[in-house]
């Protein structure tokens, strides 16, 4: 089933979750895959980049036939070892990152592993998909949405992503036959209302520890919160341009 | 000079970086100072968050008659921290981030630490700005630009940021003098050409550093990359949203 297709697969989750290794399986359905992700989880870590210290690289057998590397950076760092350094030569059809093990709908895409580095793809003109389960939990289970994913994969590759290079891909926590199909969607607007855990280490020292609720601020029936709430697959177009384009001549009373 | 307004005083370079010193200084002369600042530099932390560790925070004597605490975790975590515990009762009035000691115009809004801490308070419905001057060097001269801070500070208390609640300011590095004053305008379209110096440590293991260059893909006058050039002030009014709007009809292929 090999095709001419390079795909770069990575995620924030570290090179032994199970959601990689579902995405994985569905990528190399659609052409080689290379494999470049984190020695360790990194969720939570949006788009960092690691730039006051060395990146380490080594390659690993994880997966059957698929060639693999462990990096010690963030995803992003991932990605542009990737490009930059693994697979310089050549040219990379797609990048799929995920599949995360939890939410990355609404405001989640700000502090996503995953699609910062499905972003940073689209940043080098590849085009991007980061992948959502809605499950937090290591043993979620993945092959429920595994065809959507194949059937999302086949089309940008065989029809690309138009008027921009990058998809959000969230999906709900549910068995195959109650999963809706697709909805292509707007970002709802969201934010977590945080509480920390105040506590007491053994050296009698204060520690706080971030947890918190996601609030969904957003009734719009166009949303990725709404499809998902439905029971459809939600796909959000998105980029990097953070410009309000509304508030740039409101906002002129600065110049003056 | 002390009013009533509260005004919260974060960076990416940390604690002890003289841009943080500068912008305490200015932001004295328009309310009550509290600092919450990262304890090492967290440059390139993009909107990374710290779950899977404890985090701590400490009191200290930096700046003479201003409340500051230093944080372990990353810029957004210590806007997390003075939001939800140090001000959990207070409403806080401005967040203001920096100087960073370097740009974040154009894409580097993205990777930006500093212009995350903005973020994040402006998700926390916080008016909030974040400065950078375009010198890198530690000990910039954070002087020139002084005053045209603190009349934006000046101008945002008393009329708000209008459609948005956050502003990515850049500052060339000019002498007073030669400031030619401030635009409002978009974020330029932007890239890193990156290349990794390869190198061997002392263990014979091969390491890659991250290094490269940035390069302003557009053309347009009325970007932010433009307007330094010219030698001005650049204020790019920003939010969250990432969705390409203009993507989502023509993505429907990817419904059927």
């Amino acid at each position: 089933m090999i095709s001419h297709k390079l795909i770069l697969v990575t995620n924030d989750d570290g090179i032994y979750a199970p959601g990689l290794k579902a995405l994985v399986e569905i990528a190399k359905k659609f052409g080689e895959v290379v494999v470049v992700a984190p020695n360790s989880p990194q969720s939570g870590m949006g788009h960092a980049i690691t730039i006051n210290q060395p990146l380490r690289l080594h390659k690993i057998q994880v997966f059957d036939g698929v060639e693999s590397y462990e990096c010690s950076g963030t995803p992003v760092d991932c990605v542009k070892l990737a490009k930059n350094v693994l697979l310089k030569e050549r040219s990379i059809d797609l990048c799929v990152s995920g599949i995360n093990h939890g939410s990355n709908a609404s405001i989640n895409i700000i502090y996503s592993g995953t699609m910062s580095a499905a972003m940073e793809a689209s940043l080098e003109s590849i085009p991007s998909i980061g992948f959502s389960l809605l499950d937090y939990s290591f043993d979620a289970d993945f092959t429920a949405c595994a065809s959507f994913i194949g059937d999302i994969i086949s089309k940008v590759l065989s029809q690309g992503i138009k008027e921009c290079r990058l998809l959000n891909v969230n999906i709900p926590k549910l068995p195959k036959k109650e999963l809706k199909g697709v909805k292509v969607c707007r970002q709802a607007e969201g934010n977590w209302i945080e509480e920390f855990k105040e506590g007491t280490d053994p050296r009698n020292e204060t520690y706080y520890w971030l947890t918190g609720q996601f609030e969904c601020q957003d009734d719009g029936e166009d949303t990725d919160m709404w499809a998902l709430q439905q029971g459809f697959i939600s796909i959000v177009p998105s980029g990097h341009d953070l410009t309000i384009h509304k508030a740039l001549s409101v906002n002129r009373f600065l110049e003056e």
